[in-house]
């Protein structure tokens, strides 16, 4: 039999996906299982979205542009607008979801064997990304007690070398809800200039923002057009996420034109969802604040219920809709696969994503979760419950074990 | 300002599509252009599918399985026992359009600078695959003159190394239309196993077959379960290109797993083009056997048209929708740009695609184009007449040119 690659083995499973199938065996076994693993809204997606296929008058489902419809860009472009940051239709290029975009900056930006600085815990994804181009990643730490925030300027220079190419956050962040201030992106802008390096800015968070908004793109950091490559998705903006409709948005024309060369080799991206979401753009304030306003409370819901378990810390997110925990436990991918395997409380178990897999450093972040608050607020109480009490049991059995 | 990769240097531009602006521009100066350059079938996608959608009761357009929609992956392999090919559900990684799951395949089954071989004129963006993989292709020349047959057992032992991983095919062949037999099946077997390789077939056209029928897929060659990769897409089938759904078949267990951690890393295909199309698999042999009829009888137009045109050789394809014919010119590359930018006849162009970037040989088929013949068959005609001034005009300007 053939062998694989090399690459195919390092791709890293996902953290997030991984565990699916002790969730499955759980559920057959009539277990009820809260999914806090993966960001997967429950929010229902626009009305106008399914009304644009109800009423579709097509004959020919055909390719669309390889850089996206011209109109759903020009829609994009034009809500970019209207939240203060001045691009253009051709500074898109609409990709297969979030992913896309991310891998055609990498692949466009970065040569093979040259790194990315990653504030961890990171995107789990990233580092499938960054492996799939051969591309590595230098972590810089970040740390649940003040919250995750951004490291100081002097990590960053002590992580640059020859071979970095770009720098890479996410913010609002997945996986530790942490909003960057404007001062912190300076901050980055500073280091980005002096050594001529890329910033990725994964921005797909944007709208979901509490208490330390508002939010500050990078985009509109100045002087920095040539640097900055933003990545977005209308997958949680509008719960979206079936549709897989994404977008890289810079200045950098030479940036633009490189990625569509990988973008035409895969033809275009997937016409349905940027038909039907094109009017959802139209949106208004309304719809922001409802989903913000749904956000926040079970942000505050779960937060708050995390912190009250014993030995559990959970830093207060600004944005995004995920918070890291740390748990009282040696090894959370033990005790998450544990949680769907063997325990159960009042017929229901919680199912998260271990953090070591959002960590790029070997042995990081073990005792830690992704906790996603995707559902809703009763929801979320029964779900901290459970993994109470789960905690408790695993504790029990631990001692035991321990006792042998 | 940073620089881009090399990578991203050594990207190909499709040569489907690098012509575009030039055709917009025709557009914009009033002159219709025959769109011979892109498979964009004209075919209706059928009703079914847009049925769906307008029948859609759904509230979240949620994320789908990273492998796909289970009920997807039944429909299709249904579809496949149906034509003889014995392959269950789990046999099948959905995939955002046939790109994708050829992506997938040669991350997964090639190591970073070892080799894949394919006969040339090939599909132009496996050279694109090829590149972002970092992957080297090795080509083996097939000929017009016998109708771009597979080469000899020899030329294939001749470009075997030691870095050779796989052998890739497109059968019905894209570009050439060629129909690959299973005798030359039965010997791309043979070398497989003998240097223990891995076969993978795009078999994306294996319904659109004319006398040289039937079709044998690889799937169906002895012994060779853990060697096959099957690359299939509903794009063409269904005249659905823009719902960007393909996949990957293979009955080799480990090549799925480690596919699926590239498919984990970007979470899913899109939802919304399985949901329309699953009902599609219960179309029947009338379906197939309309397309069928209509593509063959444009190719049948098309080809006695082109090689009526004084110096055009045009081979007869057997299957798929495209052919490749030489030109009486020097460089088709600059001819199909001139057909563009300065040539109307009777307020009409044609745009194809130069073959140049079908062949990774440099300098190889310069005088070649593909044609896909997805316009009706008077539009075909027409657009025959409308090169054949073109090529006369051209060849008198040359002779103007030389006389200077």
């Amino acid at each position: 039999m053939p062998q694989i690659s090399l690459k195919g083995k390092e791709m890293p499973a996902s953290p997030i996906r991984k565990l699916v199938p002790y969730a499955d065996e759980a559920k057959r076994k009539g277990v009820k299982v809260y999914h806090l693993n993966i960001g997967q809204p429950d929010l229902e997606t626009p009305k106008p979205f399914w009304d644009k296929l109800k009423n579709l008058d097509m004959k020919v489902l055909e390719y669309c542009p390889s850089n996206g419809i011209a109109s759903y860009r020009e829609k994009f472009a034009a809500y970019y607008n209207g939240i203060g940051i001045d691009v253009k239709a051709n500074n898109f290029l609409i990709t297969e979801g979030g992913s896309e975009a991310l891998s055609f900056a990498m692949m466009s930006c970065i040569n093979e064997g040259d790194e990315i600085i990653i504030p961890e815990p990171m995107y789990a994804n990233y580092i499938g990304f960054a492996t799939a181009g051969n591309i590595r990643v230098k972590p810089i730490s970040t740390n649940i007690e003040n919250g995750f925030a951004l490291p100081p300027i002097e990590d960053f220079e002590k992580a640059i070398t020859s071979k970095t190419k770009a720098i890479l956050i996410c913010n609002p962040n997945n996986p530790t809800g942490y909003l960057y201030s404007k001062e912190e992106l300076m901050t980055l802008r500073e280091i980005c200039l002096k050594h001529d390096l890329f910033l990725f800015v994964d921005e797909v968070y944007r709208e979901f923002l509490y208490e330390k908004g508002p939010f500050f793109s990078a985009l509109n950091l100045p002087g920095m057009e040539e640097h900055v490559v933003v990545i977005d998705s209308i997958s949680k903006r509008f719960s979206a996420c079936g549709a897989r409709i994404g977008a890289l948005v810079t200045r950098n024309k030479l940036v633009l034109e490189i990625a569509l060369k990988f973008g035409q080799a895969r033809l275009s991206p997937p016409s349905l969802g940027q038909i039907a979401a094109e009017d959802l753009f139209d949106l208004g304030k309304e719809y922001y604040d409802s989903i913000v306003a749904e956000y926040q409370h079970r942000r505050d819901v779960i937060v708050a219920a995390l912190n009250k378990i014993p030995g559990v810390v959970c830093p207060n997110p600004g944005g995004a809709f995920y918070a890291v925990a740390s748990l009282p436990v040696k090894n959370s991918d033990a005790f998450c696969q544990w949680m769907l395997e063997d325990f159960s409380y009042e017929g229901a178990t919680v199912m998260m994503a271990p953090a070591s897999g959002f960590y790029s450093t070997e042995e990081a972040g073990k005792n830690q979760v992704r906790i996603a608050y995707v559902l809703k607020a009763d929801d979320l109480k029964a779900a901290a419950k459970c993994l109470e009490e789960g905690l408790k049991k695993y504790a029990e059995i631990s001692v035991k074990e321990l006792a042998r």
